[in-house]
C-alpha cells in the first residue's frame, strides 16, 4: 500500500499534536482504515527551533510554500490560522491539484466562498471538520448526514473560552472579571481575549455553520454580534433563579420556515435549564440543530485542545487519501451568497436589567414605555438595594427594532439610572 | 443530471416517510446536493392496499425480488426488517452492483459480517446510518470522522421504548408496570413489548456500534444482556437521591486500553446525574464515545420514528448516489472477529437492593459476606418496612464474578428475604 504523504503547514498545539498521531499510530490507522499516511514535511516558523515532536531530519522547513509545491507531498494540512498566508498557502495547493485540511475558521469565514470555488474547479477536496468545534464531528454531519435535510436552526456553544467563564459565574457565583482571570491562569484564555469574549471567534464559526447548513454562502461580515463582557454575576444568579443558564451561542436560523432568508448572530442568551445546551459545562461545546426530517440533534465534545482537534484533521486526512486514491472526490458546490435578515426584524424574547429609583410610578413609568413600543412583559422581578431598586423583567415575544426603541425610551426616564445587560432568552415560548 | 433510480424495499413508517421526502423535495434535494433521486420500484407486502403515499402508477409492487433486479433501480433501500428475507434480497443486490442502504440492525447484528463481505468483493457501498438510533448522525461519525481514532468506550441511550419509561418512573414515580402501559398507548412499546423492555433491539445496536468502534466483528449473541423488567419505583427514587438516574445503556469498551479484548454488554445502569448521558430523557437517544485523542464526544437526538430514520436514510442514500456518479466508493474492510472478554471478568461499581429482617447482626452478617467476595461497600442505607427493613449499598469497584457470589451468598442467609435488583454504576469512582 503506498503512503499518502502529507505536508503540514504550521506545528504549533494542533500540528504537533497531528505529527505524534500519525508517527505513532501510522500501523494502527493504516489497519483500521486502509490508507497509509505519513508525514512528508512539515513547515514551521523557526526550524531552528527545538521541538518534542520526532521527525526524519529534512522534514522540517521554515518554507511552507515550498512545502506545497513539494512533488513528495500529496496533502497539505494547514494550520497556521489567519489569512495571510494561509490563504495564499491553500489556493496553491487546490489549484495544484492537491487535497486540503484545514482548521483556519477565520480564512473560511472570511475567503471561503472563493477557495471553495477553487476546489470544485479543480475537482479536489478542502476540508475542515476541525474549523468548527474542534474534535466534534460536526461539518461532517451536516455536510453528509443531513444532505438531504431541510435545516430550519443550528445553535451552537462553539467558544470553549466563554463556555469556561460563564460555568465559573453560574456555579461558582464568580465575577466575569475573575472568572476571565482564572480562564487565562488556566491557559483556556488568551492574554488578549477579546477574540473569544467579543464573539468574534464565534462569529466566524457561525458564518461557516450557516453556510453549510443553508447552503448559501455568509460569511463573518454577515454576523450580528455581541460578547460577554457585560454580563454580571447578579444577571446569571437571576437566570439560575428563573430556571434559566447564561450561554454564549451562535444561532444560524431560517426566520420563516418557507423563506430562504437566513439569520445568522452570536449573543449571550438565557436558556432554560431543560434545554439540552444548558447542560454543556466548562470548556465543553455543543452544537443543536433542528431540521424538518429529523427533528432535534445535539452534538456535543471538545471543541478545542491540541489532540481533540487534531483528531478531526487526522479524519479529514483519511477522508481525503481515500478520495485520493480511489479517484472519488468531496462535494463541492458553488455556492450563491446567502439572503440575510437585518438584525432589528428578527423575534425573541428579552431579559433585562435595569437599576432604578424605588419610589412610587416607576413601574407605571417603565410599563408605559414598553406598552408604548409594542413589546408586553412576561414576568417581572423588583429587589430593594438601598435607595434604588434593581428592576429585572422578561418580556414575550418582541421584535428585535420595538426592544432597541424600548431601551432608548427607558435610558431617556429618569427614575432609570442605568440599564443593565440586554439578553435573549431561548425558552419554551 | 441523470437520476439515481431509487428501489425501496418496504412501505411501512420509514418506508412511507422516505418516498414522501423524495417526492416532496426532490429538487430541493438535487439543488443542495447535485443528486436527482427519483423512486422507481416500491415493494410492499400487499400492493391491494390504499396507501397514504402518491406514486407513480406500476411503481408499487408486492414482487421484493423483482426490484432488487430491476435494472431500472441503480440503488436499494431494504426496510423490511428482520433476517429473512432482508439478508437475501441485500446479498443479491450488493452481488449485482447495487448499492444497498438499509436500516435493519438484526440483519446486520446477526448476518452482518457477511454482507460486508460482499459488499467489499463487489466494491459497492453498504449503508446503515439508520440501524441504529434513528436519525443521529453516528455510524457516519464512527466510520469516518473518528476513523482514524483510538476509541476506548461507546456508551449509548439506544432504545427509546425503554428511556421513555425509565423517565416516567424518575420524574412521575410511575411503577414499571404504569410506565410500560403509557408507552404502550402512545405507541412508544409494541403490545409485545419484550424485543425492547428485555435488551434485545439494544443489544443488536451494541454488537453493530461495537463492530465499528473497534474494528473487529460482534455478533449479537456476543452482548451480554438484561433488560428493565425487574427494576422497581423505589431503585430508581433510591437511585436519585444519592445523584444517579437509572438508564438502559449498550456499552462497548476495550476494559483494558492497551489490549485488543471488548467487552459488549446492555444492562440498566445507575448513572451519575452529572453526565451528559443522564440529561437524555424520554424516547429520545444519545450515544457517548470516548477516544484517546478526541476525548469525550456525545450525540444526541431521535433513535425511532419514521421521518428521523428516514431522513438518516437519505443522508446515506445521497452518499451512495454521489459514489455511483464519481465512481467512489465507501470503505469496507473485512473484519476478523473480535475477542470477546466474558461478562464475569468484568470490573464496576454496583448497587444493590434487599429486604432484610429487621433485628441487631443482620448488617454484620451481610457485610461479612460482602468482605469474604473480596466486595467493599462504598455506602450503604437501610429504611424501616415493618417488621423487616430494605438495605441498599454501592459497592466500590468490584469484579463481576465476585458480585454475582455476593449475591448467591446473600440469597442464602436466613435474614435476608428478597435479593432485589443489581445495577452496575457508571459514575465517577
Amino acid at each position: 500500500m503506498d503512503a499518502v504523504r502529507v505536508g503540514v503547514l504550521g506545528c504549533g498545539n494542533v500540528g504537533a499534536a497531528l505529527v505524534r498521531l500519525l508517527t505513532a499510530d501510522g500501523a494502527g490507522i493504516a489497519e483500521r482504515t486502509g490508507v497509509r499516511l505519513e508525514v512528508a514535511r512539515v513547515a514551521v516558523r523557526d526550524a531552528s527551533r527545538r521541538r518534542r515532536v520526532h521527525l526524519p531530519s529534512g522534514c522540517l522547513t521554515g518554507d511552507a510554500a515550498a512545502v506545497v509545491t513539494d512533488p513528495g507531498v500529496d496533502v497539505v494540512v494547514e494550520l497556521i490560522g489567519g489569512i495571510d498566508p494561509a490563504g495564499t498557502l491553500v489556493r496553491t495547493a487546490l489549484e495544484a491539484g492537491k487535497p486540503v485540511v484545514t482548521a483556519n475558521k477565520e480564512l473560511l469565514a472570511h475567503a471561503g466562498a472563493e477557495l471553495f470555488e477553487v476546489a470544485a474547479r479543480t475537482r479536489v477536496d478542502l476540508l475542515y471538520e476541525a474549523a468548527v468545534a474542534g474534535g466534534i464531528p460536526l461539518i461532517r454531519a451536516l455536510r453528509e448526514s443531513l444532505a438531504g435535510e431541510r435545516i430550519t436552526r443550528v445553535m451552537g456553544i462553539v467558544n470553549g473560552t466563554t463556555n469556561y467563564i460563564l460555568t465559573r459565574m453560574a456555579e461558582e457565583g464568580a465575577s466575569y472579571a475573575d472568572a476571565l482571570a482564572e480562564a487565562q491562569e488556566l491557559g483556556y484564555a488568551e492574554s488578549d481575549p477579546r477574540a473569544d469574549v467579543e464573539g468574534f471567534d464565534a462569529a466566524a464559526k457561525a458564518a461557516i455553520l450557516a453556510t453549510i447548513a443553508f447552503g448559501a454562502q455568509v460569511l463573518a461580515g454577515d454576523v450580528f454580534r455581541e460578547g460577554i463582557t457585560r454580563i454580571t454575576a447578579a444577571d446569571v444568579a437571576f437566570a439560575r433563579r428563573l430556571g434559566y443558564v447564561v450561554k454564549l451561542l451562535a444561532v444560524a436560523e431560517r426566520p420563516d420556515k418557507d423563506d430562504e432568508e437566513v439569520a445568522v448572530r452570536v449573543h449571550p442568551a438565557m436558556v432554560a435549564s431543560t434545554h439540552p445546551l444548558a447542560t454543556v459545562r466548562g470548556s465543553f461545546n455543543a452544537v443543536f440543530i433542528e431540521g424538518d426530517a429529523v427533528g432535534e440533534l445535539m452534538l456535543y465534545g471538545r471543541g478545542a485542545g491540541g489532540m481533540p482537534t487534531a483528531s478531526a484533521v487526522l479524519g479529514d486526512l483519511i477522508d481525503a487519501a481515500h478520495n485520493l486514491r480511489t479517484g472519488g472526490s468531496g462535494r463541492t458546490t458553488t455556492l450563491a451568497p446567502a439572503t440575510i435578515r437585518p438584525m432589528d426584524e428578527l423575534c425573541s424574547q428579552y431579559y433585562l436589567n435595569m437599576d432604578v429609583v424605588d419610589r412610587p410610578g416607576v413601574l407605571a413609568a417603565v410599563s408605559t414605555v414598553t406598552a408604548e413600543n409594542g413589546v408586553s412583559l412576561a414576568s417581572f422581578e423588583q429587589e430593594g438595594l438601598g435607595d434604588d431598586a434593581r428592576m429585572v423583567f422578561i418580556t414575550h415575544k418582541a421584535r428585535e427594532r420595538d426592544i432597541q426603541d424600548t431601551l432608548e425610551d427607558l435610558r431617556g426616564l429618569d427614575v432609570v439610572k442605568r440599564v443593565g445587560c440586554l439578553l435573549r432568552v431561548i425558552g419554551p415560548e
